[in-house]
């Protein structure tokens, strides 16, 4: 396969092209300027992975990838409404940008321009391709709405937390891969094993999402520490301390969490003080290993070459290791 | 073809029989309740109307029927939000009775398991259903943008109307009945024809609910006359008012409508008289004539049984020919 840096460059030029329908300027212009603002494109990215790992026309993929990076940020318009959230990769929300409902219609038309881009796609693999896609697509609005129930919940269960992030971001990153593989005619064995791959990397990479809310380092993250905390987020960390914690330290945990008058600075530390007593930092770690490994146990009964699974085990590694 | 009753009541089991799936319920609740309230499921009935026509098997269309209900029912559920109605089809909207949030992710839901029953079908026709489909749920959106600039904006002349309906109304009637066709593996030149027989059979319906919103009769209608006087919409009657009145008249019609102090039924009142002068309810009848005459034409064309022609005229004249 090519290298990284191919596929990415390669995807930087593609996104740089796609020209989004101009009329009406109010539903298009805040798809424009979501795109502009999009992330790693990490997505996309394994959209060609999975094509090029077994040697598809990558030209083929194209509009896939495109319409996979299209649902996603549909998916975070969308999110950004129900969670009120005013930034994301450090520029306004279309939501707080425009307003609720242009992040609704908006983020609708996205969602069917989504669908325009990965349907359009050669004959023999579109019923395979939708079918492996709407699919996700539910699934992923089934974990945003666990998501939200958590919010009212009093107990989380480590369970429910796995099938929430497991829904909500990890069968993305596994369907990602697995359309590439299906673009390229990939055998059914290949086409479930490259999905349990994506899948798994995309439990650890969420996990290892919340372990850096809490424990990274602020200026190598470029966000602050301790959002999730302030949030009283449930997330791994969270559900994890309440597992553990004995009736004192469960209590002190809801306390600290519910206390309005505490700073947010003494809010973070306390919690941590707690979460290092419980050995959260060390648990949440070994987690995140633990899925890392299963990943790495699946690219290794690929059926592609050795070079590569070793291509691919570096591009995982960086997404993981990301500095602490 | 099988007589529309035939059809309606195919229909009729055929959605008593859709299982939403149940889990979690919080986000497939709201889409049961939807569909329970369903209103004539016009849409799914052009679906297997086209189907028919073309002496398709129905049971093939039955996915594409259910697809289209619930894309329809998809894009009221968010529509109800922006517009924050709290009733429709005289039940509280999934908006009033749950909340914004609910509404947005069970919308999103069901617009992607609309995709995925659309996509059920035989992969000969699959590319084509799709692409009809996924443009026309574009255009939806892009009419309901329409619809919400006119709220702002002073002046909106016919054309920008009649395009607002084309796209947010008449294109999904035109697209069920061209679906229909698409899987009875009907010609080109038909499936052209029985596309626009639609559209023009959808502006004519559109204008003719403009027109018995404000000069319908009450107790034959199930809701209240003057509904959209009330809410200052931008109707076709309003529009053509404005394009025909004198300056004085043009005057009167705009404070009538800002003020604040008469109570509704003297401002109904009023904005009726003026429309009267105009000669506006004659108008508008004139204009659906129009449009209706169209469509008969398309119908006229299309290359079907001499029979088939004559119940779809029926239909349609069912459809159009309310009591005023």
């Amino acid at each position: 396969m090519h290298s990284f840096d191919y596929l990415q460059e390669k995807l930087n030029r593609i996104f740089a092209s796609v020209k989004i329908i101009s009329e009406p300027k109010e539903l298009y212009d805040p798809i424009a300027y979501t795109l502009s603002l999009s992330g790693k494109r990490i997505r996309p990215l394994l959209v060609l992975t999975g094509c090029d790992l077994y040697k598809g026309d990558l030209e083929k993929a194209i509009n896939v990838a495109i319409g996979i990076e299209l649902f996603h940020n549909f998916t975070l318009m969308h999110d950004d409404i129900m969670d009120h959230a005013p930034i994301r990769r450090g520029k306004d929300t279309v939501y707080k940008k425009w307003n609720a409902n242009v992040a609704i219609l908006s983020g609708d038309t996205m969602f069917a321009l989504a669908t325009e881009y990965i349907s359009n796609i050669q004959t023999t693999v579109l019923a395979e391709v939708l079918q492996v896609f709407t699919m996700t697509a539910r699934q992923v609005c089934e974990g945003q709405q666990y998501d939200m129930n958590f919010e009212s919940r009093e107990n989380v269960f480590l369970p429910d937390y796995i099938r929430m992030i497991r829904l909500k971001t990890a069968v993305l990153i596994a369907c990602s891969l697995k359309l590439g593989a299906v673009v390229a005619g990939a055998n059914a064995e290949e086409k479930k094993r490259i999905y349990a791959f994506g899948e798994n990397l995309g439990l650890a990479f969420q996990l290892q999402d919340d372990l850096l809310d809490t424990f990274g380092v602020e200026n190598k993250l470029g966000k602050e520490i301790g959002g999730d905390i302030i949030a009283k987020k449930k997330t791994f960390l969270y559900v994890k301390a309440l597992e553990l914690a004995n009736d004192m330290q469960r209590e002190k945990l809801l306390q600290y969490l519910a206390d309005l008058s505490m700073t947010p600075d003494e809010k973070i530390r306390r919690v941590k003080d707690l979460y290092r007593i419980l050995h959260i930092e060390e648990i949440t770690k070994a987690e995140i290993s633990g899925y890392f490994d299963k990943a790495l146990q699946c690219l290794d009964q690929l059926d592609v070459e050795q070079n590569d699974k070793t291509e691919l085990r570096g591009f995982a590694n960086r997404l993981l290791i990301r500095e602490y």
